[in-house]
């Protein structure tokens, strides 16, 4: 590479860069995530990026499949880059399970990727946000799921939310009676688009796809229907699925997980019992949620989960239950953004010191360090510039204070403190570790 | 694939899970790391794990080339994943210093992969912590590089360290005066080896692969003997280069740094001006640091970096010049590991409340909701299995406390709170808003 000729700086198609102003609240998201999940006694795990193909291909479904980064790498061996942390987490589980005992209660934030294609305005590297609890049916686990959901939206401030809740087996419960079960997979997969694509296009794939009749469609179609509190959907599915065994399971644990999240404090009309809430994923088998934000309800769901019978049952004979739900993430925050809760900041320090007498660095340096060891973040300019330039520079990055101090305040033994978002000033007087400062700055930063 | 027939759960040579026990003092590092660099104003940001071949290759040496994870995606474009933050920080800073603006600090903690051979018992993925100061040439960041290192160590509580600094215009300086200049890569390669193979190996390297002559080599390995207080130090190495303009400008910026340091608060021993540490690294123009644990000498630099001249040259014609160090996070839990450092414990959460009377789950979720309200972490045991089994899994995941309440508790309206490090316990009488729960708890966890 000769040096006259400079290589383009670029990312690729579907990739791209985090700058601070979205990486800071990015962290502060993944932060609260894993506080919340901590507080339920969830501990953190991580797996690798790259695990051997056989491990990834065919756990997906087919679309993972054909979206997996695959490539041989330099010893030969087949290769995949992941593409959830569900099929890391069932292979982690067979390894380690020994050693980890059950139940077991994990969270694992970390990057997936998949070559989706980028027309679709999708990102091919994303951070997935998961928790779940394995070894249990405990339905003390369901309703969990339930109350860690409410938690982590309460802790982001976005208590305008619901959870909706349904249980596969009373769908299964349904399909039974209505004599659909074998075409269980294909009649979900429709209901699951009831919201998208509406009640007449759903009862047509039923019937064309899943080869029911106008009748099966219709009694289906019946069960999403039906609407009300809590109370009313519980008394409404009883009625329908009450000769089904199964449908009277699944009944039982839906009662159980509203009750339960209520005494738990979850506010009782936050978790909403859905019937059309079929989630598309296979594996559930127990209790779906999904969660959706009041305001923005078209963005779809923003955490969704379930519980599935048999996390790693192509590793390992011992059966492995669980539960469990994924934050979206980069939804979320995209939302976030659109309802005006950002803040538009670049820098995590919020207090400035201009560095514009030259011979003071070692003051500026000081005065700084007394600040940190009070907790309170200082960013100290490294060029002795104009100090306008500087305040510019302070503006921009979204610090909220500034501490002036030129020739005249070093031999008054004063400090200007300036809040940048109003532009009012106030002298205050130095004292030998600076508490007096400490406390004016507090008290600005509250 | 059949369903009898299991996939054997396993990862790739050179790659690991990090099971909780392992993943929470890494987290807790990393969280350290960040924290620090925040109160300096070092701004998050991230970059694509995958980037064009082009972007990657040739720039961290052959080495790196040869180390790298390469590959052609699905549609048809060289891609390769990062094999260290540095270059994809060239390049986001090429790409994007019109909106970032100069000067510009930001951190990055990501995860990087690089195929070693794994006989020598190095991992292929591992983390990278780094902190740079983009686009200044003052010495301010110079110092402010080793005040952040320091603080780094001392918030780890690992205050036994010291930072070893130098400057590549010194050694500049007097390779200049001993004739040397032309071969300065290879003599600064030589010398850096020199606490590992010693002084006859490195004046034997010198003589033969930098065509120097005994004499030479000699003069150099001089300058790398001198030994003393920074004051000495700076003295000796005064009388070394004073006829070089590059040799005293690099001593004028050691006298600086260890004086700015100090009045930052950098106790004065805790920086070693120490001529012999050159760091391999050819795009280090300035400063060079590197830090070592007292007690643990042997396991190398646990954080490192120096100043380089221009950054981004391959991508853009803009001069970026830059300041920055790097925290070795896996070498640093190894050793913290090895100084009895790290607890063995499984669970963020310290309270654990087990479930064993069946029918008060709802008691137990309240109780816990209680708890979290006040900031404490707790786990409600999912299963009414046998007391005794419920406290063995407590310990065994290093939960402090137990909160046991059977019917007599219940009916008096009082808790057993057990602390599981002594054995001994104490009843609470339980208020409607759990603080006098809340208050004994906090006493235990002090």
């Amino acid at each position: 590479m000769s040096k006259s000729s400079l290589i383009q700086p670029r990312t690729l198609r579907g990739f791209r860069d985090y700058l601070p102003d979205a990486m800071m609240p990015r962290e502060q998201l993944i932060d609260t995530a894993r506080q919340v999940y901590r507080s339920y006694g969830f501990s953190p795990i991580d797996t690798p990026a790259l695990e051997y193909e056989e491990i990834l291909a065919g756990k997906g479904g087919d679309e993972s499949d054909k979206l997996m980064y695959r490539f041989e790498d330099g010893g030969g061996r087949s290769v995949g880059m992941r593409f959830d942390l569900t099929v890391p987490l069932a292979r982690f589980a067979a390894q380690h399970v020994a050693q980890l005992g059950v139940p077991w209660k994990r969270y694992q934030i970390a990057t997936v990727w998949r070559a989706e294609k980028s027309q679709r305005g999708r990102y091919r590297e994303f951070m997935q946000c998961d928790f779940d609890t394995i070894g249990t049916r405990s339905l003390a686990a369901d309703i969990e799921t339930a109350v860690v959901i409410h938690d982590l939206f309460s802790t982001l401030k976005l208590s305008d939310i619901h959870i909706h809740i349904n249980h596969r087996q009373v769908l299964t419960g349904l399909l039974e009676q209505v004599g659909l079960l074998d075409q269980s997979v294909v009649v979900l997969r429709a209901i699951d688009k009831l919201a998208k694509i509406g009640h007449e296009k759903v009862a047509e794939e039923i019937e064309t796809v899943g080869g029911a009749s106008a009748q099966q469609a219709k009694e289906v179609l019946q069960l999403c229907n039906i609407s009300g509190t809590n109370d009313e959907m519980l008394r409404q599915v009883e009625a329908l699925v009450v000769s089904s065994e199964t449908g009277m399971e699944g009944l039982h644990a839906l009662r159980q997980i509203v009750a339960g999240a209520s005494a738990a404090g979850v506010p009782q009309d936050k978790i909403k019992i859905d019937v059309a809430t079929a989630r598309g994923l296979d594996y559930y088998t127990g209790t779906v949620y999904e969660t959706f934000l009041d305001q923005l309800p078209n963005i779809g769901s923003v955490c969704s989960g379930g519980r599935y019978d048999n996390l790693a049952k192509l590793f390992t004979h011992q059966e492995l239950p669980g539960i469990g739900a994924s934050l979206g993430l980069d939804r979320l925050l995209a939302a976030m953004e659109e309802l005006g809760m950002i803040e538009k900041v670049s820098t995590p320090a919020q207090v400035f010191i201009p560095f514009f007498e030259k011979s003071r660095l070692h003051e500026y340096l000081q005065l700084a360090t007394q600040l940190r060891a009070a907790g309170i973040g200082v960013e100290v300019f490294p060029e002795p510039k104009k100090l306008g330039q500087q305040l510019k520079y302070a503006d921009r990055r979204g610090f909220r204070i500034a501490l002036i101090m030129g020739d005249q305040e070093f031999s008054d033994g004063t400090c200007q403190v300036k809040n940048l978002s109003t532009g009012s000033s106030e002298e205050i007087g130095l004292d030998p570790d600076a508490s007096n400062l400490v406390s004016a700055v507090r008290q600005l930063l509250v």
